[in-house]
C-alpha cells in the first residue's frame, strides 16, 4: 500500500494549543493537512483563526468540516446553556466541566483518521494537554494510546501490515507557559489565535471564561507579552 | 452520575443486518434511540428504511447525522468511482473492497457514543458480522473490544468510575442464514430493509453487487422467501 510519512494532519481549531502543534509538525518537516470542524459552535472565530494558520503554515490543504454537534447536544459550548465564568465551571457532582463537549475529540480523530487513510497519511496531530487543561477526559494520554490502538484495527492499514498510524501530542507534557515559548520561538503569532468560549461580537476576548484565564497565566508564567485583544 | 441501562443507542442502516440488530435490542426490552448517517450515500433508499424501521420498532427517536464523507472521498459508496459487481469488488493488490469507507465504523460508534454520553445510555448496539461480510476492518471483534476500551477511556464514565459503556454486536458470530431466521423469527419485514449499494432510480435492488449477492445467498441458506424487490 502507498503511504506517506511525510504528510500529517493536524487538527486545528485556531487556539493557543492547536496552532503551536501546527508549528511543530511544519518544523518537522511534514507537508500539513489542515483540519478544523464547524460544529455548531457559538461562534466562527475559531474557524477563522484556524483558516489564517493554516495559510500562514502553508498548509497543502485546509477542510472545515461540519459535525452538526448541535443535533447531539450536551455542552455549554454547543448548547444554549451560559458558558461559565472562572471557577464556576464545574458542577457540583463531576469533576469534569460543563463545557465539556461529550465525545469531541473522538470524533474529531475519527475524521482525521479517515482523511489520513484517504492521504495515504500515517501522521496525525493533535494539540491535547495533560497539564494546564480544563479536565475534559479526551485529553489524558491513555485515551490517546487507546485511540491509536483502535485506529489501527480500524483500518487497512491494520490488515495489511502496513506501517501503523500514529497519534503525536507533542504538548501533552507541557504547561501553558511552556507551549507559549515554544511556539513563539517556531514562529507562532498568538495575536492571530483565538481561545476565548465567549467572545465580544467583534471577536474580542472576554478574559475571564476558563480557557481566557489558563491563556492569560502561561503568558504571565512564560514571561511573553499577551498579544491577545481582550474587551 | 445518572445513566440509564434501559436506553439503547442502535447504528441503523435501514439494511438487513441493523434492522435486525434493532429487532433483538427492542426484545431485548431497551428503548431504542436509532441513529442513522446521510454520508453523501449515492442514494436515498437506506435513509428511508432505516426511518420505517425505527418508526416499526417504536424508537423514541431517530436521528440522521449528516456527516460529508464526500468532502474526505476514497470509497466507491461516496465518490464517483463504479459500484463493482459480483467477484469484481478487490483491487488487484488489497484484500479491502473498493467499496470500503475509511473509519466509516469509527466514525459512526463515535457519534453513537456522544449521543449514548448525553442521553445517560451506556448500551450501543450495532450490526457488524465478521462471518458473511466483505472484509472490512472495522467489522472485526478486536476493533469493537479497542472501540469499548477508548470509548470508556473518553468519556466522564471513565474519569468518575461510572458504569461502563458496552458495545453490543449481536450479529458477531452470525451467518447472513441465521441473522434472516433470527430476524424473521423478531417479526422483521426483510421486504422493508435496503442492501443494495446500487439500487434502480426507483429503489430496486440491482442483485449484482457484492450486498446484493450476500443478501440472496442468505436467504437461500435460510430456506425463507426472500422479499427484496430486485429489478
Amino acid at each position: 500500500m502507498t503511504h506517506n510519512r511525510k504528510k500529517a494532519v493536524v487538527l486545528s481549531s485556531g487556539g493557543l494549543d492547536s496552532t503551536t502543534v501546527m508549528a511543530i509538525a511544519r518544523h518537522q518537516e511534514y507537508d500539513l493537512f489542515s483540519l478544523s470542524f464547524d460544529y455548531g459552535q457559538r461562534h466562527k472565530f475559531e474557524l477563522k483563526a484556524a483558516k489564517i494558520n493554516a495559510a500562514l503554515f502553508n498548509a497543502i490543504q485546509h477542510l472545515i468540516i461540519d459535525i452538526n454537534m448541535r443535533r447531539i447536544g450536551g455542552s455549554a459550548l454547543t448548547d444554549d446553556i451560559d458558558v461559565p465564568k472562572a471557577g464556576d465551571a464545574h458542577s457540583a457532582d463531576s469533576p469534569i466541566p460543563v463545557t465539556y463537549v461529550p465525545a469531541r475529540n473522538t470524533i474529531f480523530l475519527s475524521y482525521a483518521l479517515a482523511w489520513a487513510e484517504v492521504l495515504g497519511a500515517r501522521d496525525i496531530f493533535i494539540g491535547v494537554t495533560a497539564v494546564d487543561y480544563s479536565g475534559y477526559p479526551d485529553c489524558r494520554p491513555e485515551f490517546i494510546t487507546a485511540f491509536a490502538k483502535m485506529a489501527n484495527l480500524a483500518t487497512k492499514a491494520g490488515v495489511e501490515g502496513d506501517d501503523p498510524f500514529e497519534i503525536h501530542t507533542p504538548l501533552i507534557h507541557l504547561s501553558k507557559a511552556e507551549i507559549i515559548r515554544q511556539g513563539t520561538a517556531l514562529g507562532v503569532d498568538y495575536g492571530l489565535t483565538h481561545s476565548c468560549y465567549d467572545p465580544t461580537p467583534k471577536g474580542l476576548a472576554c478574559g475571564v471564561c476558563d480557557s481566557c484565564i489558563l491563556r492569560k497565566k502561561g503568558f504571565i508564567d512564560a514571561n511573553i507579552k499577551d498579544p491577545t485583544p481582550y474587551q
